[in-house]
């Protein structure tokens, strides 16, 4: 039954193809002539970059400079360079000429959304509470920027340098290769590290390096990273390496017959970073394009017409569901662990998600949706105090207590996760509501939980406890 | 004089044995026959399992799945596995079957008591600003939790996975030996590195990862990790290694003369995690028991009898004073460091531990017992804010300065430590407690801190200083 | 053009030297007789450090013991040791014997001046919020201390231990070397590790090596720490590695043509540690000293005269700009990245340290100024909580927003930075202000911001979006 599923699972996810596509093309594509003028220069000018370029499996391989950089000249950022036509941004469609398996699936990731999704959403934080010009140091740099061209063909300094993973390059593809394979090396085992992923995933928000490295896995991977074989061509969970798992094991990589992807939400069964976790449904459309449901949304039949998030329409093929995703994702720890352990964590991780989700991310929103109906809040986002704590209730806490549990740490589970959830929840955010309330508090702050068993406690004064260490004093 | 001090600290603390005890046992007492069946599915099935076991030291003594996963019908986990009756849970019972000193050790350690100490307390925490299942995930992956078996002898999920220092297991034993020593591994280079602590010792209320890398320690180690011989069989400071200390060195590490132990909190002369820091005596028991002294308990005198945490009798064999346990650890120190260092530095230390206590944590707490004694706090804990703050003063913040001072890290005595204990108690606990108390405050609140000099300062408004960076506007 | 800026920046940034000196003294000027003593002894007391001695290039070299640690009888820290004349510090005087380069460099740089800049300001932070004998855990492990010689030589431990970089010496010079090379090995290599500098620079208002590691220069580090030559004789970026650059690559190393320098801060064209950043002057006095010029003066002229901190005159002999500064910096870059990426990264550094003094920094500041002016704080700081909030806006938050946009971590510069800023700034300074300022809150505190641009967002409450995640309730 489990096997069968998993098969399922496989025909969906991976196209029955267990290893990373090995580049195919003929070597006669490439080898630019007018590389050589170009390492030759930069061994001098910027030589550093050449020499990382030389470390590599494209040197290796006879792909140089001009192969990845030449440009036409209708490009919308070519521009002269020493008498060539060349562009400064090298994007994943570039990249796909040769590695075209891994930019299709980096092009229907969630990765690839990751500016997308926040465009709309970003004045009203980055402009308002940060300000002109703040995006390009920071949100940018994880998310993506539109880079913008000049007329000359350089680069509006807006928006670039840039290697956002979701960025929107001038020739319309999305992200950016060197994110996590730094250039001009691009080096596979480096992307396999842990470290290539922190510089987004870490932090208030989602701090999965701390959690990572606070975790079972973390720990064995610090000592046993010399045998992690992190160099090897197909590098399956299970046979090139038993060490320790790496975030790419888990989330992108081969274990056992389990195929690799770049799409790299693929195997999450739920949305962690949201005011309310929702069971994720990937949809297929016959173009071959991949979609995440939007929260909420209805699940769609096959053949059902969509829209996607760019606006063009598309037909659904197949829906992947929250439950296959699942077991994609335990089909890498069933390399290591048994069932019963597999099926106990999991029961252990969506206790914490069902957890949050009922007793403080449910509440917490519809108080806040009954104070902004009521014109008790302006719609405008953060000129409200309340409005930085609801938001840091699940932006922030809420999204530690749920990848804590995810992946195994402690520490962030509960006192960087639900011990500040609920903190936050009982000494600020309901003090803040009711206050903001002021005569209707009752209606529209204390009567959202007054049903719910979980705030009982908070009616029962005599639940005495040694925990915060006092004595009552004597004779009172 | 100190000689003959440190000689009868070995006495005590270490019974004249310098190195980790060799497994002594008849090689005839393992090798079980069915363990060549386990590895033979298990070598598809969790293949990495099997793989790391490969690697283990385990492997090469020929001990294998069977020899620790076989149990009797009658044990309360015992189940039946493709037609062997195992157990899945290794507990510290069965690896003392071989490991005898360091099951000892480890059972008489405050490590063991993890669970124990917060059992009572973890509902007025865990369930109510937490909530229902929410420990498992969080406080029982490093305190433990009491294992619980089904019917059929498979474990209950809602305690299952855990591997907590202090988890109670289903044969009556204390903690897991894979919580340092990965499983299948098992390895002791692992275990001495200081990753293999990260898990629990880190966050908020135990910085101690993030204390040692900030250290002179930490930044020594992360340099010449490759010459601490940490897979050395017997491994002892200043003789296999002299590049850096790891956790194990000074916590449970030989040194010199002092020989290793898994009784891990036996060189600790101060309670650091309590409300107010006490000088902490071991009693050894008649049966070789360990106890630490309750706080505030009167220091027992030998024959004297005590009841144990589990209510059990015990009678005194002797009490090892703070300053003896001070003294082991200073001679970890001693190995690369003068006598008038290690004191300088002790004494450093000793007067951050000093200044919590008297300036915050016992003002503090008096006020709060004022509070509760005067009826303005209900007995159950966190349902007022003022909870968290007096919580978080002594437990995360004053935590953390205490432990930055102990092992080096100025930035956890201070940015992290100290500075925020002071705002803590001057800009939000001493405010909420005057609000709550009202009426009362001089008495209640004020009174507490009237008479000490420390808090002099506040009453003296023309103390100056260009600490702001402001200067007083022109003209007014 | 560029290039002669450069040249310039060569001649007065590191006198046309591009690698770092080498030790030219006659060996016949160490080698001390007795050294054999203190090795012979101290291989069995405190072996460790013989040990660490023993793998250094001062062993290879023959440099021992008493070479470092003998003084004459009138030397205020000398004292009797085993028959012997020492005394206990090595101070970067002594170390300068040999290291006569090194030690000029450091002398005349901003770490030799870590205790001298807040020595003044000590006593409203460390004494007040912290208490009695707090600084010598904490404060003065990095800035240093003065340390104090007891009448028989041997060092007070109210000052000792101490390695703090600003450390006052007994002998009058400044630091210590064995802040950055622990001693007793002195290891190059082992300084140049990013970890090296992580002891000082970590923790809230500095968080460097959290932003390097959240970097994909720390990213590239992590994986190819192995290619990084980092005991090479010259470390000369571009040359002898290209792997990535740690900290001192970019603050002290050389780089291309760009020479090494001991002086540290030497690169930085903007304060980012201020309440508001200037682009810094470095002044060069005639007899070689370095000054960085305060804040706020006027800029000096070739022949003029100036104070130092210490209060001895000075007369200029030239001053280097800011932009003499960013030129070296980037000068670095250069080696690895092409100018537009490099200029662009520029860009969007001064873009945010525009913003926060723009914005946060100058209105906070003024309005502080104005309530201090008003009579409504007083001038004791800290006394009172907005002091407190102030204090972090500038000297945590917006040191991290700088901080992180300087180095390139995106969580940096934005959610543990210029996220912070502005929730302090409008949800907790100016409620703050207004509460305190009362009936003049209009004048002292909304009209420093009414005319900003930047805070017109404020006023416009109905600008929705969906950034919080929340649906109006309907029927409302």
């Amino acid at each position: 039954m489990l096997w069968a599923g998993l098969c399922l699972v496989f025909g969906l996810l991976g196209g029955g193809q267990a290893i990373a596509e090995k580049v195919k093309l003929d070597p006669g594509q490439w080898g630019h002539e007018a590389g050589k003028d170009c390492v030759s220069c930069h061994s001098k000018a910027s030589a550093g970059l050449a020499s990382q370029w030389r470390e590599s499996a494209h040197q290796s391989a006879g792909v140089n400079c001009m192969d990845c950089h030449q440009a036409e000249r209708s490009d919308a950022d070519a521009m002269e360079h020493e008498g060539r036509i060349i562009a400064t941004i090298v994007s994943p469609k570039d990249c796909g000429r040769c590695h075209e398996k891994e930019y299709r699936e980096q092009q229907g990731s969630v990765h690839a959304e990751a500016f997308s999704i926040i465009e709309a959403r970003l004045p009203a934080l980055a402009e308002h509470v940060g300000g002109s010009g703040m995006s390009a140091a920071s949100c940018d740099q994880c998310h993506g920027s539109r880079v913008k061209v000049r007329g000359d063909g350089t680069l509006d300094p807006a928006t670039w340098p840039n290697s956002g993973i979701g960025r929107i390059n001038p020739d319309g593809s999305k992200g950016s290769c060197s994110s996590c394979h730094g250039r001009h090396r691009f080096s596979r085992a480096q992307a396999r590290e842990p470290e290539a992923c922190v510089r987004c995933h870490s932090g208030p928000d989602s701090p999965d390096k701390e959690i990572f490295e606070a975790s079972k896995h973390g720990m064995i991977y610090a000592a046993h990273r010399d045998e992690m074989n992190l160099n090897a061509p197909e590098w399956v969970a299970g046979r090139d390496y038993t060490a320790a798992p790496t975030c790419v094991t888990c989330h992108m990589g081969a274990a056992g017959k389990l195929p690799s992807t770049h799409d790299v939400g693929m195997r999450n069964a739920w949305s962690l970073n949201t005011p309310v976790s929702r069971r994720q449904y990937l949809v297929i459309l016959e173009d071959g394009a991949r979609l995440e449901l939007p929260l909420g949304s209805e699940i769609p039949k096959r053949g059902q017409e969509l829209v996607r998030p760019d606006g063009r329409p598309g037909q659904v093929k197949s829906v992947i569901t929250p439950e296959r995703r699942r077991q994609a994702m335990s089909m890498v720890c069933l390399e290591c662990h048994g069932k019963s352990f597999t099926e106990g964590f999991m029961n252990q991780f969506d206790t914490v998600v069902a957890l949050f989700n009922d007793k403080y991310g449910t509440p917490a929103k519809a108080i806040m949706e009954g104070l902004l109906g009521a014109g008790r809040l302006t719609p405008t986002p953060f000129d409200e105090p309340i409005e930085f704590t609801y938001w840091e209730l699940w932006h922030d806490e809420g999204a530690r207590a749920r990848h804590g549990a995810s992946m195994m740490s402690p520490n962030h589970a509960w006192w960087e996760g639900m011990y500040l959830v609920g903190r936050n929840f009982y000494a600020r955010f309901l003090p803040q509501a009711r206050a903001i309330a002021g005569d209707r508090a009752g209606e529209l702050v204390d009567a959202v939980i007054a049903g719910q068993a979980a705030h009982q406690w908070l009616i029962e004064p005599n639940q005495a406890s040694a925990i915060l260490g006092l004595e009552p004093a004597e004779g009172d």
